[in-house]
């Protein structure tokens, strides 16, 4: 067989996975979708949903278009074409996520009523759509763009095009993520203030103005958000273990497609697992879920072995495939002890939150900073163990590309796992709000709170794989200077010493822009939660009615609100990454750049963990409150659990797991714009 | 004059700085303390607070002298020797500003009754007796180790020997940081929680049994804690700087002394600023402190010129000296800025709680994140420029290490504007708890609400130095590293680049250093300010007449168990640094051992200055809604505004601050290990 045929192999699996995700479609379409009103709510989450994606989406395009202008100018008609794709691509898997995502609430709801097997059979399905969409798209796009601009005479034309795809990615979903997650936890957090705080009616409590606004943001910000952000993690960390393969093998093809077989064979072995996903006869949710993973990691390892052997004529690089699997499943485990009630972690939360608001808050913090360290340690294990395994030197880092890219490899299980989260949510929404017996929304309660963990496994594993990822694209922004700056006959070569005052400069920049962009998008969740709870107090206030149940809330004001802040919340943060690499790199030069490229991954890891994870912990304690201890619901523990379930809920949503395309987009535009240095600076 | 006067000029204006202070210890004594109520409360104070003190030393002093064996055993006995002065004198830093506090609290109560201007001229003065033992002190080891074990033919005896000394000062500093603030915040938080927002009850009521053991606190954390930790800034931040003078200069004495000149300059400068401040006619208590730090700012660069030129033999490092005092200017208004109740981020917390507890932690973590910002980008525009005007190279280095001498060269007025603070916070307390007449206690908080923004204007200045210090402190290790390896022999060089696996893995772990640190000192005092609470409930619910005020608390429990439990919780995170260099460096080896340097500090100032700040802000703008903003004292918003001061506390008073020591630990620890390294590793 010949290397040659990698791409359309490629392109078959991809192939396969969207022909999957069809299938799924048409199978959850033809699941009931429940009665007239559970209908209509769905129906008004999905209008919600797609009116203020639509906008996003318009909102982004006017960047991406200038972005795209400006790559044509800058670089060449290729890499702009490349990164439209990747913007295309990214945005259409967070459109199909949020759709599936809209379409199958209302018929979870209805399956919940069979019991928890069937609900979460029909949820999971759900989320296995988005899950492979996301790879299928990710993989098409790679394959695709290599085929059409491959040129055996010139073979950087195609490896330098797939920069612009994983920058298109990473930049619509940096903005996805922000935009949506801004609608999502500022309609969330103003729906709790005013609902659950002050006037003491329950979540999704349809007498509550901002319910439908909190129902759409879990759509446009987990569903459409998170799709957007796995498809560009996928693509970004294939792109830096190609552009790794040419740069160090002197351009041999087998090197730079090597991650595409594995992305191939991993596509097949996810969707065996996916089959491996059921309850049987225990209630055991997580384990069910994990079952699923641990299938399609074993199969993937199984298929990478021959593989490796045909086309890279020696193991080795299977060795680093093994570490960036292990790395997967174990980062699941850490964050699930640091996010399930089942933990030390988040009972001491619970616990700390009967001496009031304060210790909870104070407790959830600490833990969320222990909860960082644990899966950081981990990634550096597996980046010294693919580089030592790989024989160090430039194959040592290449083997951690493909330790990145066998983690990644298992994006198509793990978006599946995050995604049925969402839709649970949902569903338990909308058994709330028409009035289905309790034993519906028990089912979606349950599925839900396991949902919370996934969520917070799935951001764990992209911030995890972002910093392999980091490692391998500051190696690749390392040898394409050499090469640049050898090209444009400088004398001097650039060493990034970590003493080197220019260096020391850009460290310390690069987590400048992780605490500038967190501050930003915490205040933004902050001012626009405000804005919410004005609208609901206001609504109580000159409506009357609304709490008897004789008057219906103005839901689309609230819907509105979210709206227009998050628009106008997500430019500047979402510029932040862009602005700084660029004005960096023209002002204190290369050598700065290239600390920048790094503090951001050392400050990013631990204030996405830190985030993420305090925020799903405090959710959890919350939920183990009301699951009857300390008092149970409406005890002052509670009280102060449900504030630091607010609390965290812009840290999980919206700062935190926003941190992981930052990275990337400081990435990539570092790497495009190593070209442009060498006219313009030195 | 020759050179070999300098240690002797150091030891003289030591003298002058502690006999300044032993002056202004007799002026205040001579003041009135007030009736027997309040001298009873005083004396109640003091000795909860010396009982204290002399337990957690006592605790301390077990890890000392191990360490100090170790060293010696290790090293050589003039190192440890010198550890053992450094220890005694942060030790004694220490006691002798909780001493002063103590005793002065009443006496500025009695001042206040004579109006705001008398009543910040005799709590300044005691705030002064502390900042002139630091640097008195800090420049008295500094010079007597020097004198002591200074030999023309083997400097690097007495070079090596004030690395000690540093390292004495730190690892008591650290400890005195944590276990005092693990006490006074568990105290204050317990306080809080019970008595302000369960019982309403004021602050410092004396029907609280938690009130003697916050107001014990206050002395034994932001006194005696902070004292210690002022200390080892100096005297770590000059053996930095005297250490590279010997490293890259060849060992010529001019160079390893100038830090220490500059410091007797400076110590001179700030007696003459000290006079500088007073109220006059205004009220305007900050311009008055500012007053003060001018004077001696530029009266200190006044007596640079000319010992820089005598010295040295031209004015370059004048000009990097220069660079420090701006830095040090700069630090003070940013940290002003955000921690202020007259500026928009302390508003915008304030604005955010008439939305509930929830925005306004939300909003004071956004705060607290862009507040780390600035002060770090004006270190690293302090870096480069203190580099590009010293020349680049080893000489450009240098620079950097005379900037952060220049910086703390202000020490002494600093440390005078922080003391202050708890000084009459004390004496708020005792006004209350003594009933003294209304007047008294709005004078004391005036001063009080100046102390907050002055106690955070000291904390970002410590770590904005500590940034600076450590950037010279990794140059003394990779120099001390090519010469011990050239001396064993070893072949290669070590060069730290940034994409080396190694060196990552170090950044990381550097990071993880910080985390893991700050989650315990924060949980730590969760878990204790959670007993202190439960105690506190008991009390109420078992002692009859204690809210009717015939019966008396039982102070002395509360006392005891955050004693018991600071002195618990204070060892584990006090020996993370320690234990983590000595595993890096002896498993990973070197080249990891300086990815943790760096990695400990740019993560560091981060998180310092982000908790720090935010815990300034949130207590601000508590005190901004009690002076009559959005419903004032017992609205809703004021009691969202007293969970955000709750949470700020321990991020404010335990971990923010200990993050300088742990910077310098992990630095001084690192530079201690590099002969043993030689011996094991390689």
């Amino acid at each position: 067989m010949d290397v040659n045929l990698i791409p359309w192999i490629g392109v078959g699996a991809s192939l396969l996975a969207i022909l999957f995700a069809l299938y799924l479609t048409s199978w959850l379409m033809g699941r009931p979708a429940g009665t007239e009103k559970m209908q209509s709510i769905s129906k008004a989450v999905q209008e919600g949903a797609m009116a203020y994606l639509a906008r996003q989406y318009k909102t982004i395009a006017v960047v991406g278009v200038i972005v795209a202008v400006a790559l044509f100018l800058a670089l060449d008609w290729q890499t702009a074409f490349a990164f439209v794709v990747g913007a295309f691509f990214s945005g259409l898997c967070g459109f199909i996520g949020m759709s599936v995502s809209t379409r199958s609430n209302a018929r979870v709801a209805e399956a919940a009523k069979q019991g928890l097997s069937y609900g979460l059979n029909v949820s999971f399905k759900a989320g296995t759509v988005t899950g492979m969409m996301c790879v299928g798209l990710a993989l098409l796009g790679l394959s695709g763009v290599f085929i059409a601009f491959y040129d055996p005479n010139n073979v950087s034309q195609a490896v330098h095009a797939l920069v612009g795809l994983g920058f298109g990615g990473s930049l619509i979903a940096l903005f996805a993520r922000i935009g949506g997650g801004i609608f999502t936890k500022s309609a969330d957090v103003g729906a709790d203030l005013v609902g659950k705080v002050e006037a003491g009616i329950p979540e999704d409590d349809p007498r509550n103005p901002a319910t439908i606004a909190d129902n759409v943001g879990d759509n446009v910000g987990d569903c459409a958000g998170m799709a957007a952000d796995l498809f560009e993690t996928y693509a970004v960390t294939a792109v830096g273990a190609m552009l790794l393969g040419y740069l160090i093998f002197g351009g041999a093809l087998e090197y730079i497609l090597y991650p595409v077989a594995l992305g191939a064979v991993a596509i097949v072995a996810s969707i065996i697992g996916v089959f491996f996903v059921r309850l049987g006869g225990s209630t055991n949710i997580m384990s069910a879920l994990y079952k699923g993973v641990w299938v399609s990691a074993i199969l993937a390892l199984i298929g990478f072995y021959p593989i490796t052997a045909w086309m890279l004529g020696d193991v080795t690089m299977f060795f680093a495939a093994i570490v960036g699997v292990v790395a997967t499943v174990l980062i699941m485990y850490i964050t699930d002890y640091y996010t399930s009630k089942n933990y030390r972690p988040v009972r001491s939360i619970a616990h700390a939150s009967q001496s009031g608001h304060g210790t909870n808050i104070i407790t959830g913090l600490s833990v969320g900073m222990e909860s960082a360290i644990p899966p950081t340690l981990m990634i550096v294990a597996g980046i010294l163990a693919a580089y030592y395994v790989g024989g160090g030197g430039g194959e040592g880092v290449y083997a951690i590309g493909i330790a990145s890219m066998a983690m990644l490899s298992m994006c198509g299980m793990i978006v599946a796992l995050d995604s049925y989260g969402p839709v649970t949510d949902n569903a338990g929404g909308i058994a709330e709000m028409a009035d289905l017996p309790p034993e519906v929304r028990n089912v979606t309660d349950a599925l839900d709170a396991v949902g919370n963990t996934t969520k917070a496994v799935t951001k764990g594993y992209a911030i995890g794989s972002a910093a392999l990822a980091a490692i391998v694209l500051f190696a690749d922004y390392v040898n394409a200077l050499k090469k640049a700056s050898a090209g444009a006959g400088a004398a001097a070569e650039y060493v990034f010493k970590l003493g080197d005052p220019l260096v020391l400069a850009g460290l310390f920049i690069g987590g400048a822009v992780v605490f500038m962009f967190s501050s930003l998008a915490n205040g933004a969740v902050g001012r626009a939660a405000f804005s919410v709870v004005e609208e609901v107090r206001r609504q109580f206030r000159e409506i009357p009615g609304i709490m008897e149940g004789t008057a219906k809330p103005e839901y689309g004001r609230c819907v509105d609100i979210v709206t227009k802040r998050a628009l106008k919340e997500m430019v500047v943060p979402g510029l932040i990454p862009v602005v700084t690499v660029l004005l960096v790199g023209f002002i204190l030069g290369p050598l700065a750049l290239g600390g920048v490229l790094i503090g951001v991954i050392v400050v990013g890891i631990y204030m996405a963990c830190f985030q993420n994870n305090a925020g799903g912990a405090w959710d959890n304690a919350k939920k183990w409150i009301e699951e009857g201890m300390y008092g149970g619901k409406g005890s002052e523990a509670h009280k102060a659990a449900v504030t630091g379930d607010t609390v965290g809920d812009p840290l999980k949503d919206t700062a935190g797991p926003a941190v992981n395309p930052v990275i990337k987009v400081v990435n990539v535009v570092a790497l495009l714009m190593v070209p442009l240095i060498f006219h313009i600076v030195r």
